[in-house]
């Protein structure tokens, strides 16, 4: 009875709630908000680099020109025109594609979540990588799969472990990958990697979801070709304008085939109706003229130098036994610390010494992780960054002494 | 194998997916937009007579003062401020909350969604009325519910017939209702249907879900209380800013006890990370001041005027053995024809006649409904009306001939 009186409803939920949890990210929300916080916790864009005296005017023209469908109900696919310009930005990166095939959804969240509602039955398996982006994991674990994890290392996801899988009978739904600047390894998957995952997913009759939120976001080096240029039939591509615009217009984009496709605009339509046409209208105008590319441009350069200033105070501050992934793009290291070490018990005193990161088990569904942490570079200013790594090295620095003394 | 190569991923599709199909509704919103046809059939609000000058200010005003939240990511509860806002218009129609207990959601459509993702197991009873809103039918279709109906007259939900359901051993998850200008039946619920449906559910310890998104479009009369306000702890509040101010912003929200609002967050979460901070921030400042009320007493009239013109062609047009409900605000008349008459196998000759509706088939889950049509009053114009009911009711004329011919 006391605990009816503190939810009365306690009986009522669905199964799938069990898998339901308050994640670390999220709790770390309202820390990272706190000014004293060095966060390199959420993967907040740079967006104060954003040109909002131009974005007034963009929002301006669109309630002048167009607010009967700006502010009105739409279809659940998105504005064709929009689609338009979501297809140029995968131009951008070589990757060919038809509007048609695209669906627009809030952000590339919702078609996570889409996906896993049109094709996951409980039981269902589920390839995952491991590290996992651990949004990914949550929209999935809603629809009550296995998931099957495939480990990475520097050239992104180790095909032949896929492979294994499958000769041990493993009958996934479909493949979930980051092939570019991984959240959270920071790694990108080599051509040969690439191709081999292709080949094995189709000839296994399993389709892949490429997500490909920070390719645009290349610090140095040669692009990698997508995963869907390389077999556009068996590729699901998601993608997002949160890294190259802004997250605040909640704009994404799934490309698939005829038939996944119209089962995700009804799931789309059954969720949510439709997107804002607001924010969409307000990002295909954005996404007009050479503005963007600028502004883009801006962008590189300001997180090549807070990944630059981030592995320098690595190597001064974090301990010799201590390793990272050196990201050629995107938002994140990948840190692994000595197994003495437990980042998430860690993670209360981290705040303490006022510094934020999200530990390694979050991006794993069994408990893995807890000698790894992801730390963003996206957020943090080059100064700000130096001293947060300096704070993390001290508390490391600390923990190997507790250690050694209690191993005397 | 012809059929693989149509749908290489037909065997791969979860089970709730069966449930899924392109909607009535959905396929006339083509329709609905070649300036011909005059279409009763989208619910879709009268933008534009929102004041569009003002909104370039609004979005300008939050571009130029809180770019930095408007186009950053966000929690998954939405801001609090808007929150404030959105408890504010709950009090306009006598209906205490607390900021902390509401959730904002992509409209009303995707709290009804959540509710089905945290609430229903597949084979779960849901209690939805006979007729019910269409989109409610599909959010909760995806989680694979046994619909329980209970029918309505013009006072709206027949309680008796809940209360005989539970008689008989229905365990129903949740109630559904609509209790003010139905969607789609037009009719409102009494009072002493309210205290009697409040007094059930809180008896059978069954929660009630109340969605309100035509609350404050009262053409006339007195308003109801809410079931909210008759019981805050046994009712989850639906409300949406789509017919106040307008569906492009997408934003609804959910008042919950805090067990049941925790799900709906962690949920809302997995499924698309957290609402638009720029169109969210565009209804909080649109919603300060007292611009908004004027717009909405325009809007108010407008619809009073609308529902006017539709109620005098339909007694004007219609055939004498036809009824309609007589809705004291929103946006729907809900019409029952002649028997002969299958509004659904109707509604091609209908769109051949330039004018469109929604067949009542598409707002029962059992195929009921074909004496049915909603007629939604909220578009068009007064002169479109007349002409569109006109149109309508030669068609109809030209039907009972054709039963009278072959009866002979």
């Amino acid at each position: 009875m006391a605990e009816l009186s503190v939810d009365p409803y306690v009986d009522l939920y669905a199964r799938r709630t069990s898998g339901m949890s308050a994640s670390e990210v999220r709790a770390l929300f309202s820390v990272a908000a706190r000014p004293d916080v060095v966060s390199f916790a959420g993967g907040m864009p740079y967006v104060q680099a954003l040109p909002t005296d131009h974005l007034q005017e963009v929002a301006a023209a669109v309630l002048r020109e167009r607010a009967d469908v700006a502010l009105q109900y739409g279809g659940g696919q998105g504005p064709r025109t929009l689609r338009e310009r979501l297809v140029m930005l995968m131009a951008e990166e070589g990757t060919p594609a038809d509007p048609e095939d695209v669906v627009v959804t809030t952000g590339a969240q919702q078609a996570l979540d889409l996906l896993g509602k049109v094709l996951i039955d409980p039981g269902d398996e589920v390839v995952v990588e491991a590290p996992a982006y651990v949004g990914a994991l949550s929209a999935f674990s809603a629809y009550e799969p296995r998931f099957v994890q495939v480990e990475l290392d520097d050239r992104g996801m180790i095909v032949e472990q896929l492979e294994e899988a499958l000769l041990r009978g493993a009958r996934p739904k479909f493949v979930y990958t980051v092939p570019n600047f991984h959240n959270p390894a920071g790694v990108t998957m080599s051509r040969e990697r690439r191709e081999q995952l292709v080949a094995l997913c189709r000839e296994a009759r399993i389709p892949i979801v490429e997500d490909n939120p920070y390719g645009l976001l290349r610090f140095e080096g040669e692009r990698e070709p997508t995963l869907r240029s390389l077999d556009p039939e068996n590729v699901v591509y998601l993608g997002t304008v949160s890294k190259v615009f802004a997250p605040g217009v909640r704009v994404g984009w799934a490309v698939a085939e005829p038939g996944l496709l119209q089962r995700l605009i009804l799931a789309k339509e059954a969720g949510d109706l439709c997107g804002s046409n607001l924010t969409m209208l307000i990002t295909e105008r954005y996404l007009q003229g050479e503005r963007w590319r600028r502004s883009l441009e801006d962008l590189v350069a300001a997180y090549r130098r807070r990944r630059d200033a981030m592995i320098a105070a690595l190597e001064r501050h974090f301990p010799p036994d201590a390793t990272w992934t050196r990201p050629a793009g995107g938002f994140y290291v990948w840190a692994t610390v000595p197994s003495y070490v437990d980042t998430q018990a860690l993670l209360a005193a981290a705040i303490e010494r006022r510094v934020a990161y999200v530990p390694g088990t979050a991006f794993y569904p069994d408990g893995r992780g807890r000698d790894r942490m992801r730390l963003a570079f996206c957020y943090p200013t080059e100064d700000r960054t130096l001293e947060g790594i300096r704070r993390l090295g001290e508390l490391l620095a600390d923990e190997e002494e507790l250690f050694r003394s209690m191993s005397r």
